[in-house]
């Protein structure tokens, strides 16, 4: 899509974003870097997981995106853990591996009990001594466990690629790998440039 | 527990609240409803169920709290409706109740999607017009309908009382009675001051 410009020899354009009508769900800017890992990795055919504040996973088939569905939690994690009253049991880096495998575990195992699990991080710090940094590794393991309960149709037997280097892509990649699930991980940026460059190609296909 | 005071004529005491060891948990303030309402029904036997911010969930038998649960749901009603990207399409008093009930349903059926849900509220403002006010009350369904789920041991086969009259209570008794669940309402202030009164006749005698 053009942009309207006051220099006329500047030529600005917005990639659109998707959307798909059922589920309702929208993607705006993802999509750049899926076409971007798509322009990478020809050939794929599985599953993209984008973690994040609205983390996506995107089944792509034939080199086209054919479903994706969208998850609150990395916007969850960060109410929860600084805006609800589990903050006041919350510090730290949350890098306690064995309490994240703990949330994780929880919620897979029960995912219909989350709303059960959360407000225990509270109790556990008043009764238990829950330390801070516990406290919030279990509430992202809880967190991602339930994206990943609710994820299972798209990653279950899927080959699957994380586009996101960084702590959070090899949190995903291990809780995955508890699962049975080997994930790939794609650095950001590279699929991101990937992407322009794919979709300046096709602008300068269909202009010229 | 008495509280120091200056003028030696006033004694004042602090109702103590209740903790459980496993799963962990504290209450403070509803135990003093609960004991008003088993002091206003002193044969119940069954569940009390107060909803709120934190709503908790009691199991009552022979006089006495057998166990209770804690669940998030008011509190992650409020992060999500105002301060979640879901904000952009709530409004109004979200009454209703087609979309409660949808909302309710979907959470109680398949409590384990329930990640998947919450952005779809948002897409489905932008891309079918869900109204402000149906996305209101479809939130307030699945987030009732999850703590409803993972309460499911509670309340299953239960004699059942909520403690709070208004609509929320009347939201919890049409959400149990869709679950074919019967339960009363008694009004929260009378149970605080039966309390406060079965409290201080306690004080009384073993001062006396």
């Amino acid at each position: 899509m053009q942009v309207p410009t006051r220099d006329p020899r500047l030529r600005v354009m917005i990639a659109p974003g998707l959307s798909q009508a059922k589920p309702a769900d929208v993607m705006r800017g993802e999509e750049t870097q899926v076409a971007g890992a798509l322009a990478l990795m020809p050939k794929f055919d599985g599953v993209f997981c984008l973690p994040g504040t609205h983390s996506k996973w995107v089944h792509v088939s034939a080199g086209e995106a054919v479903s994706f569905q969208t998850f609150m939690t990395g916007e969850m994690f960060a109410l929860l853990s600084q805006h609800s009253v589990l903050r006041h049991g919350m510090g730290g880096e949350g890098a306690d591996e064995a309490a994240f495998t703990q949330g994780l575990t929880d919620a897979m195992d029960r995912p219909d009990r989350i709303s059960a699990r959360l407000f225990t991080l509270r109790a556990e710090g008043l009764l238990n001594g829950l330390t801070p940094d516990a406290a919030r590794a279990r509430l992202s393991g809880l967190l991602i466990g339930l994206e990943l309960a609710a994820a299972k149709p798209y990653w279950l037997g899927q080959r699957i690629a994380l586009i996101g280097a960084g702590a959070l892509s090899t949190r995903y990649a291990n809780a995955l790998a508890l699962q049975g699930q080997t994930a790939e991980i794609l650095d950001a940026t590279a699929c991101t440039l990937a992407g322009l460059a794919a979709a300046n190609g096709q602008i300068q296909k269909v202009t010229a």
